[in-house]
């Protein structure tokens, strides 16, 4: 079974990254790697390091912060892309003051066009007391929202606890 | 088969009253809405707003910060209620300086008597760091008893994850 | 079916401790506390209380805020320990400033090699939003990796959602 678009959401350090990687490796289809996040300080450095060193080599790697609709629409047939994360695109967006809901909208486009297969990660933000921040609640809203809206588009969707994974939708290959 | 009692659970933006609401609109029973939220400033105002819109026409409603177990005596046999949310139920039990305790027997008392059926929603507030606030620790350790025991009370308990049910209890109708 | 290793995830207030409790308890074998809270204020000691009520007499019980590891070896044959809870001990370990590489690696030694069998209860940190405060931050992560490993080591793990387990991996008793 050929899945076109695959989910994975977790917490925080919940092993999402490594589930997705794991995944990925296994299609033994030519892989790309979109990485949204930017290193921007050594705390996010040594983050970026840690998650270079866990997937491997062999990966094709796209940097963008957020043209990530215009890099899925140079994936080619038979690649299989892992797009981590969501949640940085998502920060990236609302920190250029983009439009969300339209920025949204073309991604979920891109990801349908998209010639290759796509798994997409994100965080589950929503399940601690209210931020006292009203910045930290818009975000965890808008990332709740852009989380059913990846789930409800995905084949699979998949939600990691402890690097184990509870099957949201679909069935695992 | 008719489910007498349904818990629904899920994060900030999880998507859970939405899954709520077609659950109860699939009974094609009268419906009834309890609201718990009050539009004390803008950002409340809006969310009001938006569930409002989201769940469309064709519900009875009963605004009711505080006293939803009355509400609940009034519910008419054949009627389906959506109790949208124990969370700020309890946050305005808090807020009263009310018992807890008494309260949330009060409740489950009238769950247990109500003539018609009851779909509860509640918010996960838990799975994040210990919060700094002695105040926020309290509530999430109110509201996390209180889930317990709406979850141990229904026939059917779910946790919603990215807009998708994981079933704690009981089968999916 | 007799499990060497249980691993028990929940958020605050989840009823993961009950929930691992009655599992010990249902052993009908002689059991173990292993307690790793230390009651430094009034609202921990309210909480320690809480705990060993609800747990109730029959235990032989173990203080040991760092010292797991060496617990365990001191575990007989044929007894179940409930070690409760991992991330008290992570806490402990942070505070004390040891090597959390080399406690972990040590801790998860001393659970393959205890004569007993072993039910651990962990907290889920990680599915709120971004902390502020940057130890808050270094403590999900570190807990996260954590939950990772001991659900690797178990074999058993269940994810505890308002008093209700989804199992994560094996199989409920």
């Amino acid at each position: 079974m050929i899945l076109k678009s695959t989910f994975i959401l977790g917490g925080a350090s919940s092993g999402k990254s490594a589930f997705a990687e794991a995944m990925v490796k296994a299609t033994n289809a030519p892989r790309v790697y979109i990485a949204t996040s930017q290193a921007y300080d050594k705390e996010m450095q040594a983050k970026i390091a840690s998650h270079r060193k866990s997937r491997g080599k062999g990966w094709r790697t796209i940097e963008c912060p957020l043209g990530v609709s215009e890099a899925l629409s140079d994936v080619a047939e038979g690649e299989v892309v892992l797009l981590d994360c969501a949640t940085m695109w998502l920060n990236n967006q609302m920190f250029a003051n983009n439009d969300i809901a339209q920025e949204t909208e073309n991604l979920l486009a891109a990801m349908a066009a998209c010639k290759g297969r796509v798994v997409t990660v994100s965080n589950e933000v929503g399940m601690g007391i209210v931020p006292e921040n009203a910045l930290a609640r818009q975000f965890r809203d808008a990332q709740g929202k852009l989380n059913q809206k990846l789930a409800d588009a995905a084949d699979l969707s998949v939600f990691v606890v402890a690097g184990l994974p509870l099957v949201l939708k679909g069935t695992l290959p």
